[in-house]
């Protein structure tokens, strides 16, 4: 058992991290600018610990970090906003505050760091699965950069303090409660509104892992010796048209799906896949939620709005 | 002339930056934690502005920055106590306050920023004279990675928003007022005070340029339309032996001089030499002090402490 903290823990992954992390036997002590309030006990009898806190705020993060001073560090806390993230100068403001956080928190006596990167990092079209070892770290945009640079310094950091420290990159991912602008959650409410569903020529190869996957992923990397760089990915790549034709099955209206309708954006990868043998093999995690089931629950959750 | 906010302007490169500055026409906005107090007019009188501003403290520095908005950043500012500064955690910090600092200026409406990187962000060794475009970064320490990821981030920003910006990779320098621990004041001081004075066994090969050639480098490189990287050095190797030799010479003590008394500082590379052929022939920047010259004025400095 170890004490957690564990950051962006009202989002979309980090607070699907929680009841892992519970069921791990961890302490968490869960940071969010504005916790949920709590409708049950769990706040209260479990294991679970919310705190109040905006990471941009350098003082009240010190105060808070050196108080709980945890042996494990989950970060996930990052500028998100759909579409505006790739260029956006908050990006500069999160590399500055993770690698400060990084810091209070081994300064406050944590062992072992695990941070969420991104696939954006990888040279998109370097080649199609994209590895740990091999593929360049060229990254097309500011996010992908910014990403690139904050793993850089906090490797270098942790090697010279003695920390350990994971690197999960993330690849896309799908699951109830993502913003309805991108891909799959604004197929299925098109659809479920009787609305055609205009996408762009869907013949991308993706690798898509369900939300409560890849929080898994994340907590078993957390809870195993592995450092350094980790895919965080499903390791089965689907042709996005795929994708979208379950969602149109399942939905029921699949003579509403407008293929080409859309051109596809600009930069994107014709392929965008992960070598995942790191994370089955050193960390030991399989994805539990074919695309399949995962597309269904995700269905029914949008029709339960 | 360009209204230009110089930062680290009381440090051993940026004061020495605010005289050509004025030179060039330049009106100078300096900041610093503590600036000097004037003991002449030229506060008033000039076009030198000093702000009592500490970079860390992030509202202060913002009310500044958009105070005097700024055309061109000059940024020198970093944590550089003597032999500390390679794994310091400080490295984290100024990561973030600079990437800060330049999204507040760009934001304020600056145009153009050239900021101090270093010949760290080099792998050593991989070739005997670093190029800045063949060479490849991979730095060998803390600090070295932390410059780098600055840069990526800084670039890749600056792409992002259109702003200009060069980063100005400085090699090894030498000049009146350096720290005393460092390696020609060191000697120096032995030789003056009629010590001996134990030195490695100088077979090392550098390019040691004087900090009033290096200053003015990077208000050549300002002023010029160069963005990306340039190194800031002489472009000339001296045997590490040859330098004491002459400043040995110049003390009039050469038998005090114990070469090879002391072991090679760990990862000390044999040779680390700058291709300086983009800051010739593309900023048009000429060292306009030689070795010989500047070893003088260095070692009289001293004799008149």
């Amino acid at each position: 058992m170890s004490r957690v903290l564990l950051t962006g823990a009202t989002g979309l992954i980090g607070a699907r991290a929680i009841a892992p992390l519970l069921e791990a036997g961890h302490e968490v002590h869960a940071f969010a600018r504005e916790p949920p309030v709590l409708t049950d006990d769990r706040g209260a009898a479990s294991d679970l610990n919310w705190h109040s806190v905006n990471l941009l705020e350098r003082e009240a993060t010190r105060a808070a970090v050196h108080e709980i001073q945890a042996d494990a560090l989950l970060h996930f806390a990052w500028y998100a906003e759909h579409g505006r993230f790739w260029e956006s100068a908050e990006n500069l403001t999160w590399v500055g505050a993770t690698l400060s956080l990084l810091r209070l928190f081994s300064e406050a006596g944590g062992a072992r760091a695990v941070l969420a990167g991104s696939c954006a990092e990888y040279e998109w079209g370097a080649g199609e699965v994209c590895s740990e070892t091999a593929t360049p770290l060229r990254p097309a945009t500011l996010y992908g950069t910014a990403k690139h640079a904050t793993q850089l310094v906090a490797s270098a950091y942790a090697q010279s303090v003695g920390l350990q420290l994971a690197w999960g990159r993330i690849f896309l991912c799908y699951g109830p409660g993502e913003d309805e602008r991108r891909l799959v959650p604004s197929v299925i409410r098109a659809l479920l509104a009787e609305r055609e569903a205009e996408v762009s020529d869907g013949e991308q190869w993706r690798d898509l892992m369900h939300t409560d996957d890849v929080s898994r992923a994340f907590v078993a990397l957390l809870d195993s010796p592995v450092n350094g760089a980790v895919n965080i990915a499903s390791g089965e790549g689907v042709r996005l048209a795929e994708a979208i034709a379950l969602i149109a099955a399942e939905v029921g209206r699949p003579e509403l799906v407008r293929l080409g309708a859309l051109p596809r954006r600009e930069g994107d990868p014709a392929k965008l896949l992960a070598d995942v043998s790191r994370l089955r093999k050193e960390v030991g995690f399989e994805r539990r939620i074919a695309l399949e089931r995962g597309i269904r629950e995700t269905v029914s959750w949008w029709r339960e709005r």
